[in-house]
């Protein structure tokens, strides 16, 4: 047990807090190109903090977009193996700001609850990371492990520039391990090892039918409104009692589960009771056949996020819109292909097209899902550091979200990726009122202190 | 023949115009809450211009909603005629703002074209029969009708309160005719006679989903998104192939054309390939069945006019919305009740939600349709002025807009409404780049001196 660490991180709680709520503060959004000055200060900030704690070699990594912050502490020896921590500075926009209770990059604790986007996804959790590693270094002086961490500012508009970073520095990045926290648990007292997470096709669709914006009275019934043609569309891509997505051969490459995944699919206490009450729906749905469970993490989905176009504000206009757009992304599960789904994506939007519209669909982004060897010692690690850091055994989930790095990392350095959060599914991780659990912030440091010393031994006993 | 108000109309040209230009400059955007102290302005601005001109009595008269600009000049004696204009002095959204070419409230002339909001809806109609009542009395002292001036603020928002002020008011507004400008006309060289006017039913649906916005990789697949269900719901509202409304019992009050009206619909210059050729849509559909004259007049509509929730920024961003909602508006035609088409439309939506989401649907507009009797001595005179300024008899065809206030004159006051509109099709009323023809400003300043001069010898003639 590594007593003195974890001793000094309860002694640090606020001091770690009070660093977190610096890291907040930024409002670092990368969807927006006007953040961009923002982003960079989140980076700088990170990289001051992480030279502060004792990394060394601390530097702002160019990408063609926004850099990696890059650090490391290799003092531990070449018996000792060598864990990579990977997690992103960025984040998601914070409309409809009016939801928001308190502003959104100004955090806030109510109830032990720390409010602000980016609490929990990711700023919390790389904060977190962070604390165990100062904890360790403040009290023995040393890691039992050789870390490297390298943190990114592009997860959220799906790292379009980590693919070839990653690849570019692969000996620079070479370990044994992989860790990421960057998920959530199901409760405070049930923590969950996500073996995989889903991919993503983003795609957004944009019809345009008359050359301009017109009136409904003046040409009302005698043209096409791209408006109806879309939901038409739209509405053809799902069956509306089985929630099936109709896009021809989605399911082709669907493989099921395998007996192992079903015994642990089984034992997770996700119903659909569980759902609604998280959501606040009045009740749920979604594919006929399948558990909540199943939905959530071995399904394929797709969801409309917003239709673009016409007119929003308050009132009546009564245009008929020169164009009508809506961005659509779908979760994707082995072995589908991001890029074969989004052509039959758009080869189905056209064939349900009329001639009264032109359609353009352009690709937002795409991300490979990914699966992880539950018996990978870094993983079985991982389960004991949950043990002792919450006093409870963790569930096994595939992920839901998208983690486009995970099959990278696992491909192109060959290491397991072991998916520990700390996050939990009512945190409105991407909405309104993001927030973070203190219980989960302050167990996931200990949590963290606890693998870093576990790690060496599973990794020994493993022969790895 | 009025030499004299012809010629001088003539000779003040441009002075007529650069004061419709400080007109348009007023951006009296009656949808917007926050536009309130510009439609005040444009009121007093109409005020000012109207007592300018010698119109008595002129008021800002209070309704519920914007004030309504009355004026009056009574010196032609009992004997004449007493004529009633009506106009709007506010106006459409600009958005999207990005579209216009020059400022949307900033009077620009590009090709004879005069650019600006509210150019052709509705303030270049109402300076135009201005200046003609001003070259009238300027060159002749006098009119040949008593004419009263009513101009309202609140005509794209339905016109809410204008019933009551009218009704109100029926002793004021007491008339042989009412002269409403606030429509098209085919072309510069194809006048026509609006003898009728769609009615609306303008509506809000808002689903509730979740309570609050979720992140689709935790939550998608397990709960229902509001605007998958939304699509689903307003696809099922009209049939792709025929383009019927399929709102159980929304046609069961429509009444077919009558043989004179079919025979006026048969001669009217539209086809699918002219509303092609004016909208730049790549095909135009309609109900299956019917001529695109008879769409645009006597059929009944459904629009989308957009579909606000979720995220239309840049980019992308997973998030299943909390809400989706949709602005729909049907245009009605004799005998469609609004009120009932409402109720069918909320009943019809609620019927085809699922229950995983709460369905609110709100009116934001109710109006009714109207239909003008075409031998009427002042709609006969309206087509002789026509022919007089511009050297081309007028057409006859129900306008597809909607003039609330139409039926209303005629029930309470008992006079014909005389629908004598300058606007073209391809004015873009309504959207981006509205504009109006300097050539339909200047014939429309003389087909109202003739119509003044005109409007005695009918109405003496039929004994009315």
């Amino acid at each position: 047990m590594p007593q003195e660490p974890l001793a000094y991180s309860r002694s640090q709680r606020e001091h770690y807090l009070h660093t977190l709520h610096d890291f907040l503060r930024i409002p670092s959004i990368s969807t927006l190109p006007e953040a961009e000055p923002d982003i960079q200060r989140a980076a700088q900030w990170l990289a001051d903090t992480m030279a502060g704690i004792g990394l060394d070699q601390v530097a702002l990594m160019p990408t063609a977009g926004y850099p990696v912050v890059y650090g490391e502490w290799l003092g531990a020896g070449p018996e000792a193996p060598t864990l990579l921590f990977y997690g992103h500075y960025d984040v998601q926009p914070v409309d409809p700001v009016a939801e928001w209770l308190s502003p959104p990059f100004e955090p806030t604790v109510r109830n032990n609850q720390l409010f602000c986007r980016g609490a929990s996804d990711d700023k919390g959790q790389v904060a977190l990371v962070l604390a165990a590693v100062d904890s360790y270094l403040r009290t023995e002086g040393r890691l039992p492990v050789n870390l490297k961490v390298m943190i990114e500012g592009e997860e959220e508009i799906a790292s379009p520039n980590l693919t070839a970073w990653v690849e570019q520095h692969k000996a620079l990045l070479a370990c044994d391990a992989v860790l990421i926290c960057d998920s959530n648990i199901l409760a405070e007292d049930l923590p969950l090892i996500n073996h995989g997470t889903r991919g993503m096709a983003y795609l957004e669709v944009e019809l345009q039918g008359p050359a301009t914006d017109l009136h409904s009275g003046s040409f009302g019934g005698a043209v096409d409104n791209p408006f109806n043609v879309l939901v038409r569309i739209l509405a053809q891509l799902q069956d509306g009692e089985t929630r099936r997505v109709l896009i021809p051969g989605f399911y082709d490459r669907v493989a099921p589960p395998d007996a192992q995944e079903q015994r642990l699919l089984a034992q997770l206490p996700i119903s659909d009771q569980v759902v609604q009450m998280q959501t606040g729906a009045p009740a749920v749905a979604g594919e006929t056949g399948y558990t909540a469970a199943e939905r959530l993490s071995v399904r394929p989905t797709l969801d409309i996020h917003g239709m673009p176009g016409g007119f929003t504000g308050k009132g009546g206009k009564t245009v008929i819109p020169a164009k009508a757009a809506a961005k659509v992304s779908m979760r994707l599960v082995p072995d589908q292909d991001p890029a074969e789904i989004a052509a039959l994506f758009e080869r189905a939007v056209k064939s349900l097209a009329p001639a009264t519209v032109k359609v353009t669909v352009r690709t937002l982004g795409l991300a490979r899902w990914s699966l992880v060897d539950l018996h990978a010692p870094a993983i079985q690690a991982a389960a004991q550091a949950y043990q002792a850091g919450f006093q409870a055994a963790p569930l096994f989930m595939r992920g839901g979200g998208t983690l486009p790095i995970v099959a990278e990392f696992q491909d192109t350095l060959g290491a397991p990726v072991v998916m520990m959060g700390f996050g939990l599914p009512d945190d409105n991780a991407h909405a309104p009122n993001e927030k973070l659990s203190l219980a989960c912030f302050y167990r996931g440091i200990e949590t963290v202190i606890h693998y870093l010393a576990l790690l060496p031994e599973a990794m020994r006993k493993s022969g790895q």
